[in-house]
């Protein structure tokens, strides 16, 4: 019952399959490979975006670090949540490879409003070079409390940010899951929503590693092949990411392996709600859950054998009514019998 | 017939099988599974080095990069030759990772002299603010021209290097196919010859892609650890690299795939060298080679399909006689068919 | 009437006479003027710290960014309010000094307390590879509105950084009015309240343009020097440089200039008060102002030419009685006469 | 008698007395002072460029440094001689403002031919990901061996540069001393000459600290302003700065002090001509001199006083005849008597 992340799960065996098609003969190095080029078609077609330009990395970090690098000037800020991942958990990566870049956090959690931006924007004088100057507006889809900004929210934040000539970035780690949650089309929760950039997570849904990073306008390509280059991220025998990302995206697995990942946390979800005590931390729209149960409760589920992340306290001592918040994650695939039996271990 | 490169062949079959193998189940993510345990210890072993401290990352311009960085501050200077790899081929990657530092190039090719390491170190004058400070060595063995130093030019230069203070890198990825010209152990080429770190480079000589990094002297590991993160080099599903790195040095794989690739090299300068106006320009002492050809033997090999690169002048113009320089590489895999095609083309 | 700034005013005669005094023959460049060693060892005196290393710089973004950066590595997070002038008023200039750390806002406003600093460290969790790690702690004396931490304020914070392994750095860019304020040594209100760097500006009171930076552990000197010198902060002509501080520091010129322009301020503030609808939005403790006063008062404030700043609306436009908020800024200079004019003027 | 730097001599007593005459009553800061509306009118007329931008800034790295960063991105290169001031003399100072942009080396010592550069910008492919690619040309004019290029020479290298797309940077340290050995006006050594963006020298020159960054395409003017804000070049009290500037030009008082400068060079290089053994290593064009003379000669001139930098051996020590390299560099302010004298004890 491993529910700590969805980058602790496997790759979907067709992903390895592929990887082991592609294992024969010589292919051109560094992203000339011609499965590279069905990537791009494939993508192309499915964001609807024929001009689109494509790059794969391996870690949703180098996708978001790149992107933003390529969108904002080191005297400039990235206006984000303050529990947004490139803020909590990349190490500076963002400052690192954008130069020296800010951000500027919005909100109290995890998700902004358009007011909350356009305040923050607005506390930066125009002109004033004293301040660090507008950069961009990144938001996580899914957010890192697991929710879904539905495609007019999106719309309202990046028109804010649009409005004072910014670029908006998409962290797209858990894109497949937002999509299956909105049931919408990746046209319109990106370009059409006002998305620059966007990135497009394979490693936590069922791959071994390939993030594709999407411009939508290819005007910075060659500066974004440049940074790749320079930021070690150009892998030589690239043809293993196409390979990924093209099985991937092949049939829908994406799609499929994230809607497999949010019907477990639903079901998930559905049956924490009936452990006395249980209280949802945030709205359960995909593949994570954020609930605080009573520290007996975790108690329990630990003895069980059941792996997840806690915070707000020492499991071990304290009050066993006290309620401590866990964090679950649903990957593709985790099996029906173990939700049912972790609901089963938490109601006791 | 491909010699373009080491990083256009495949990777060998047990490699995609051990990772294939690794894909069930639940891993720690970010390097904590299991198998980089038995990666750590099985490069202990092959080091001699107890204590040492080893990372994996996915591309030799990351092993590099994080290397230096590690060793030298932004306001010092790294020295190499002018045909290193991390001058000539990593589009500033070594200048990012450390914040800035400096190359100075030494000597006139690949190699450089203690003679020629000495002068460019004593023209800096110590303790002056104006002037670069000495920071590191950089060496790569295999060279970038296919020679490899012997232990005791490699003691000589970490020695004048040492006596000013700098540490010493190595750039191993070829690291296999050097220990296997000289026949010494790991240890002999490494930390007994005054190396302090050293890249184990696995994806030029069958793996997917995977380099090792070596901190011999472990004081800098968490240094390490955050600047890989950092430069989002950290991998989540680690468990890949870890498998592929096991793969690699099980039964001498490494070593194997290196004395293949080295043997079909030989078997090729060799052939080349009874072909009318052939000179190599360097000494061939592992798997690559730098030989001059005439123009109308390079036609004759493009036109029966031969893959290489070429530099010197066009290939389709001017004297039939002219030589220009061709470098042929072979990996692991390619066969001796081909090899004795190429030589029969080649003879016309 | 000019209170916009403490950088507006001029530069005390006695500082531009030291600088015409210094103007002959010829002296040793890049700080080893002996006026430097006069400087050197009167801010050792001063600050009771015959160990100290002191460096001169221009400006105190530059002390600042400087300090910090020695301070703190690119993958640390330094601790200071959301008001510091580090974080709003210089463009991300400690981030590009630092080589892309982050500054983690501590508190609401100018001040934090002990508790917000241990909360904001706490949730950093130590040994986390993923998050950005602690750095340092940042305060600003006198604030940026005005108030000053009393010497049990400041151990207190200090003592929290100390705990959690940081280093401490006051930006001191008006550290003679703290001083002045306080009635306190420089060492009780540095060294002693746990401080491990400090500027002591000289700008803003009386010089044409130094700060000088004070180490009290010496031992980063040599690094800090190589990072001024590559930050093309060392100054050839370094005398004058040295000049302005023993002009600054000689027959307690920087205290003399300081305790006027508290004065000043707390006899605006006093007449001030009388001012009906007036209201001090932050304690007058040292130089500076923030006050409300009717939009009514600041119009004829500006027809009668008084010069400051003013934020939370227009001021041509709307409410006549609705408060605008003044940051007004008491420099060395300005008489007394100018004082009561604005008292007056203000009055109506 | 000292040679050592025309950095250790003093300021011209009319800048000092400008900058006194400026210290009255409250300015603008940060570069809204009048007098710098003064200073770009005056230069923007000097050079005739109506639309140039004009920027002060307090030492030569930063103009240098800054100037370049404008001009590059930090995957390009900056191709430059060995013996740059960029290159030998700032630790790194470019690399840190250019985010780790490379320098490309150029020739073997302080001037570069149209051939050697172009050879230098071929050998890096248009196109290649893996290259650094081409970013500028800085040309140092007075070189570092005190030689001037003329006119014809720098249209030549320019041409090369801009043929392939890149700007030119002319480092001015000692821009009037070659203004006054060519006798050509500021534009026609300039923009005329294919330059973008120049520094002014002031410093070397007779100011206290100031030189001023043209750019003679104002568009990346805003950039260049946030630019130096981050790089804490921006000055608060910059009256003092502008005053400076506009003493210097007025006039003609740096053309004045570099004519002075460079005669005094040829009364002494005349002189030393006339010393038995000695050899200037470069050709004499402004006010520095390099110079070969018998060590005997040199310890009879430190007997006596004399002060200047050597190289090339120890000085007290080996065979009296040996000849040892000497930089002898005259200011606007030595004295004919001094060099005179100089030259009397070199004859012995």
């Amino acid at each position: 019952m491993n529910l700590a992340s969805d980058n602790c799960g496997p790759a979907h065996p067709e992903v390895l399959t592929a990887m082991t098609d592609a294992n024969h003969g010589y292919a051109p190095s560094y992203g000339d490979d011609a499965a590279m080029n069905e990537v791009r078609e494939r993508i192309r077609t499915l964001f609807d975006a024929p001009k689109a330009e494509v790059f794969l990395v391996a870690t949703g970090t180098a996708a978001n670090s790149l992107a933003l690098a390529t969108m904002v000037e080191p005297w400039q800020t990235v206006f984000c949540t303050p529990l947004a991942h490139i803020n909590t958990d990349e190490c500076n990566a963002p400052e690192f490879y954008t130069g020296g870049a800010k951000l500027t956090l919005v909100g109290e959690d995890d998700k902004m409003t358009p007011q909350a931006l356009a305040d923050a924007i607005g506390s930066l004088p125009v002109g004033d070079v004293h301040v660090p100057q507008p950069g961009a507006l990144a938001l996580t889809q899914v957010t890192e409390r697991g929710r879904v900004y539905d495609l007019a929210e999106l719309s309202a934040l990046t028109g804010v940010a649009r409005a004072h000539g910014m670029g908006c970035y998409m962290d797209g780690a858990r894109l497949a899951n937002a999509l299956a949650a909105l049931g919408c089309s990746p046209a319109e929760m990106t370009q059409a929503a006002g998305i620059d950039m966007v990135s497009l997570g394979g490693t936590k849904n069922g791959c071994v590693g390939v993030e594709a990073v999407i411009l939508f306008d290819p005007s910075p390509a060659w500066e974004f092949a440049l940074r790749r280059k320079r930021a070690a991220q150009l892998f030589s025998k690239h043809r293993y990411l196409s390979a990924q990302m093209l099985a991937y995206l092949k049939d829908d697995l994406w799609l499929r392996s994230a809607r497999t990942a949010n019907e477990r946390a639903a079901r998930l979800a559905d049956g924490l709600l009936t452990v006395p005590g249980a209280e949802l931390a945030a709205q359960m729209q995909a593949n994570m859950i954020f609930v605080r149960l009573p520290r007996a409760v975790h108690q329990r589920l630990h003895a069980g054998g059941a792996v997840y992340g806690l915070s707000e306290g020492p499991l071990d001592t304290g009050d066993a009514d006290q309620p401590l918040l866990a964090r679950l994650v649903c990957d593709w695939s985790i099996p029906e019998e173990d939700i049912d039996r972790f609901i089963a271990l938490a109601r006791g």
